[in-house]
């Protein structure tokens, strides 16, 4: 059997087809932020996702001008990091390739691209707490929707709190909205909202990413993409926030709201669990353990 | 005499206050653009605005909450990459340490930073030919002022057209709007009006990078940081760009508009010119030349 993930090397960088060693200094990607990234669940060696993931990347591509990568290598080498068969988290960074000072890209420059594998994040059993960021997001129709690598947003908001703050106790996640006071998603989340029997989730054409779960999730269920509020929140009968590494997952306080675990989101996590066996009955952190076994 | 640029090193990596040979692939200033830079016009061997480049830096810092740098150390490390007492630009950019995966930064993780060097660019000699970008800038009072690396706006605007556009003829630089319609910059300059005898400049509060032209202009004359309209540039009697690398830079055509030479702009290069020799008479691809000797 291949060695524990420890043993094994945990990254591979290119340039277009190209293994490099190391990223240059004058990466684009660094001085700028000038690129897209891809965070998928692997689960015995497979990636329940992975054609959403691909398709995402690309459409990002394409609305940032970035060159074509053959997309059998990202996979060829993708599954190379998890030959033992193993579980875990891929992320894929995709940046502009060409270097240089100034913003000008170089047309047809071959991206600068990274595989790295990491272990499945410890997850608590119990219901999510969430709070309110300080920190917006701004609007920005040309971004919106993309995964891309600007995230001084996410970084400003997710610094607001510790895992342990001595006046709320422990909080797993914030809510953001964006600078014209609607709800957009959590730092690293999407949100779903169920009032009665109708689910909605914040509509991310002026910001937010369109997370692969929440795209399994409207193809699954009746969901109204619309402006959310902040009192539309406090009103829900249930909360769910999901993404693609963690499933679905129910919120259970936020602020001084507290929600009862409710029937819709079990059933939705069944189903969830049922099409995808990584966001199954096994809890995320059994294996978190089996993916350092 | 020491050897050419092109026969130095160009670059010099650091994590906190140790020189590192290559950049980590886990570099949170390439996952996120989570970092700052600064861009510097050095002329034999001295930077003209050392000081408010560093300020500008330790602000953001502070806003962005990335620990400190010894500023000492920053400053041997940029004269060492000039020590031939040459001219050029000077490239820094100080992004947040820690690695890993996920938006939660390490607190106090030392950064990881670059120096690197690079010539003067080519500049004609000519007023700049300017066009209007269909790439807004987002509202982000959070990051406004900063020169952070979450720059993909300006790589879009900037991606809008070549050096030549066949209907347009030779284009120097791109005028952003805001997402709400105001004018705030060039997409690598501050932007400064005439009108009769007053000067204004967009407010950067909102969105935008606080230039250290920007603010020598300020400190310099009296103009007043305000909302600036697509028709206030219109309606100038005259109009300049300005940036710590090119100076100060007439504009002579935005689309159908014309100016002719002005004498209030010849007046404020001459000022600036005696202020920073590096700015001086001599022509800027003059002093490229005597860069490369």
């Amino acid at each position: 059997m291949a060695g524990a993930p420890d043993e094994r090397p945990f990254e591979r960088l290119f340039v277009g087809d190209t293994r490099i060693d190391a990223l240059p200094g004058d990466a684009r990607g660094f001085a700028y932020g000038d690129g897209l990234f891809e965070t998928m669940r692997v689960h015995r060696g497979e990636v329940p996702w992975w054609a959403m993931h691909m398709a995402r990347l690309a459409t990002g591509m394409q609305r940032l001008g970035i060159a074509t990568l053959d997309a059998a290598l990202i996979e060829r080498e993708a599954r190379a990091l998890f030959d033992d068969g193993g579980d875990g988290v891929l992320k894929l960074i995709v940046s502009r390739g060409g270097g240089g000072r100034g913003y000008a890209p170089m047309r047809d420059a071959a991206p600068l691209w990274r595989l790295s594998r990491h272990a499945i994040p410890a997850m608590s059993r119990a219901p999510l707490v969430l709070r309110w960021c300080d920190t917006r997001l701004s609007v920005q129709p040309a971004l919106a929707g993309l995964k891309h690598c600007n995230r001084l947003e996410q970084v400003l908001a997710r610094a607001e709190w510790d895992d342990l703050v001595l006046d709320e106790g422990r909080i797993d996640e914030g809510l953001q909205c964006s600078t014209e006071g609607d709800v957009v998603s959590a730092t690293a989340a999407n949100l779903f909202l169920l009032h009665g029997d109708t689910w909605t989730t914040p509509r991310i054409d002026r910001c937010g990413v369109a997370g692969v779960c929440r795209a399994w999730l409207l193809s699954a269920i009746d969901a109204m993409q619309t402006r959310v509020t902040p009192a539309d929140v406090e009103t829900a009968d249930a909360v769910l926030l999901c993404n693609a590494v963690r499933g679905i997952l129910p919120v259970g306080r936020l602020g001084a709201r507290t929600w009862a675990p409710h029937p819709a989101v079990a059933d939705l996590r069944q189903r969830l669990g049922r099409a995808h066996p990584a966001f199954g009955q096994a809890t995320a952190s059994d294996q978190d353990d089996q993916g350092q076994a």
